[in-house]
């Protein structure tokens, strides 16, 4: 009892600052993505220490002094942080028709093949340059590689840039970025274990993959259109509609997660296929109760995270700077490039906008602390690069997105005022 | 990372295996959260073991054999599960006016008090006959008495019986029952640890209880209408009416349960007082998507409690059943003679609906088991008894419930049928 009681108070204060810390920046004209992200930093563990993640999985590793008791509190503000980025994805899925995606991607494709591409050469050269061994530098240039697309795709949301050009290739890239990021991690790791390439093991894991993902998103809209009006419109149970759909986000979530993806490329494939039918049962309006709620339980969480004294103490805080600066260029300049022919501008939001590494930067170098391959002082490396692309990139963003939303404002000024009734 | 993983895959087997069981007891004509229920007790660790809940709280108390290991797993499923049961005492506040409740309160009163003292003279002097001592005797008791309303609320609204006289009474008796059996556990617990009455704590916990209750209950609804809609229209975040709603139903559920009361009591509350603006900010149609999906946890949950082999293996089970009998004929007869007068079939409705103990008498139990009072025999006692009153009072309730359903629905197919638009 008393340790729900202490969640529950946990959940009441990041909800409320949450908002606090929203509003606060939207009266600023910013987006509330950003004043969530450091309202989590102010009342984290590491500074007013208002809610505790001190037993983070990850941190943990980390932090040496991380008390077994408070885990269980960590885990249960993860997991209800894990739904609200789930939510986000699968509302940004919503938002997103796969003919849109096809329409640019190729593009994608490239994005994320050099924006990959770019930060593992990058990492590894700057580390090998260094005087580390190679196993060790090949595993931090693979910590480079993969985008955390969560904190991107809201910065778009709140700024109302969710259906531009520029954020579908975002969107379709960080799919294929996952993809080729769990590729990666499976050929580098399985090199440092055993010290070739486990050629079986690769392949299997690339079929996982890709059919998941091939199957999910090529097909998913197509059986969405032919099975979800039938199999809902038999079942009796209460908001039969929106049931299925969280049924199927949670259920791509879980398969993505088990394949080694990210669970919110399942989710955002969810939310893609159920596009096809999102108007017809109202799914979008359905849905946004629970982005209200649940969403900024991911952003606090994810400010919450950022240890400040890292920055100070760290005795290899300039490594840290450098791996970061390669980091950020490498990956900008890479899925920049894959843009190339388009306006400097959008070149430059689609760069930046896959710089966050998020989570994901750290979970792949957990896998490498716990392998042995990474030393823990470079394990301090990762955490300080995946804080700082992660807070840098919003401002970034919304300075870069400046004239596309004002020019989509203008635009909506000028034609004639739509109501709600007369849509219909 | 894995764990995170790890909790995703149980809430999608929580959510998918819910609504399976809700749609298989409604097309039985049975209201859908008994299916919740039975479909956790299969699925639950003490069955199928589909899902993991052995390192719970409360329960570890009692199967020694609990594994640390798994217990943020554990909290982790039950904060999503407590979620789910504010968010349903929220949505049945909605359905409830502060003036629904007053024309029925002294009713409310009177089965609150009759429905606590039945069960705590009845279970005390059941233990004393059995030659129990005193002290332990009492504290059997005080487990007994409060009443988990969650279970009965469900089934009213499954049933479409929540704003009938015997529904309000039901919830009004609830809050009185919650907060009585507060008082209850502090004086019959400060007089097991020192032996005699500690009168200041009983007082403060007193005032603070019954301050708390009769502040918001009494003065939420006013200060709702008042306050809440300049100030809902001053912010600028999205979806600002439910923000606050959700924000006030966490922070009185977080309340509630600091001063000892259950959370869902302040939860009660909170949507009752929002009740008040509810049409205005369309907050029942927002908070139905949270309900859909948070709410079949808690009742998976409270099945996957259930061990049906501590039935079997019990060697106190011939006490658990006596305990039992007590407990559900006390509560019901206690709460039935408060509404003395009404028709024998809304009687029983109350009565039996006061019956479901749930977690509250486990927490109880708990208590004493800390305290060195009650000694682990008897814990199971308490565990037996809660998961026989949570289990036999829906089946129970829908029976009894027949009639006035079938009532209403007459009523309403003889009325002319109004549709949406016209209604608005």
């Amino acid at each position: 009892m008393t340790a729900i009681v202490e969640v529950l108070t946990q959940l009441l204060i990041i909800f409320v600052a949450a908002k606090l810390g929203g509003e606060l920046f939207l009266r600023l004209r910013q987006p509330a993505v950003i004043g969530e992200i450091l309202v989590g930093i102010v009342i984290g563990p590491f500074a007013l220490g208002l809610i505790g993640l001190p037993g983070h999985e990850l941190l943990a590793l980390f932090h040496e002094d991380s008390d077994a008791a408070r885990e269980g509190l960590t885990l249960a503000l993860e997991t209800v942080a894990e739904l609200g980025v789930i939510v986000l994805l699968f509302f940004v899925g919503l938002e997103t028709r796969l003919s849109d995606l096809l329409r640019v991607g190729l593009r994608s494709l490239l994005v994320a093949i050099l924006g990959v591409v770019g930060p593992f050469v990058g990492g590894t050269l700057l580390m090998l340059a260094l005087g580390y061994p190679s196993i060790e530098s090949i595993f931090m240039g693979t910590v480079l590689v993969a985008t955390s697309v969560g904190i991107t795709a809201r910065v778009l949301r709140d700024v109302g840039a969710l259906d531009s050009r520029e954020a579908r290739i975002i969107l379709g890239a960080a799919v294929f970025d996952d993809i080729i990021g769990l590729l990666v991690l499976t050929v580098v790791s399985g090199i440092a274990v055993s010290g070739e390439l486990q050629l079986t093991r690769v392949l299997w894991i690339s079929v996982l993959a890709l059919g998941f993902t091939a199957v999910v998103g090529g097909l998913g809209a197509f059986a969405v259109r032919r099975l979800f009006p039938p199999l809902v419109e038999r079942l009796q149970i209460e908001y039969a509609p929106l049931v299925v759909a969280l049924a199927l986000m949670l259920a791509l979530a879980s398969l993505a997660a088990a394949i080694g993806l990210a669970p919110i490329v399942g989710a955002f494939l969810a939310g893609m296929a159920l596009a096809e039918v999102r108007d017809r049962y109202d799914l979008h309006e359905q849905a946004l109760p629970l982005y209200t709620f649940l969403v900024p339980f991911f952003f606090v969480v994810t400010g919450a995270r950022v240890d400040p004294q890292l920055f100070l103490r760290s005795e290899t805080l300039w490594l840290a700077l450098a791996v970061t600066a390669v980091a950020v260029l490498t990956k900008a300049l890479g899925a920049a490039l894959g843009t190339l022919g388009f306006p400097f501008r959008s070149m430059a939001i689609v760069g930046f906008g896959m710089v966050p590494r998020g989570e994901v930067g750290l979970i792949v170098a957990s896998i490498g602390l716990s392998l042995g391959v990474v030393e823990r002082p470079l394990f301090s490396v990762a955490v300080v690069m995946s804080m700082l692309t992660t807070l840098l990139t919003p401002p970034l963003l919304v300075w870069l997105l400046r004239p596309l939303v004002a020019a989509r404002r203008a635009a909506l000024a000028s034609s004639v005022p739509v109501t709600r009734s007369e849509e219909r």
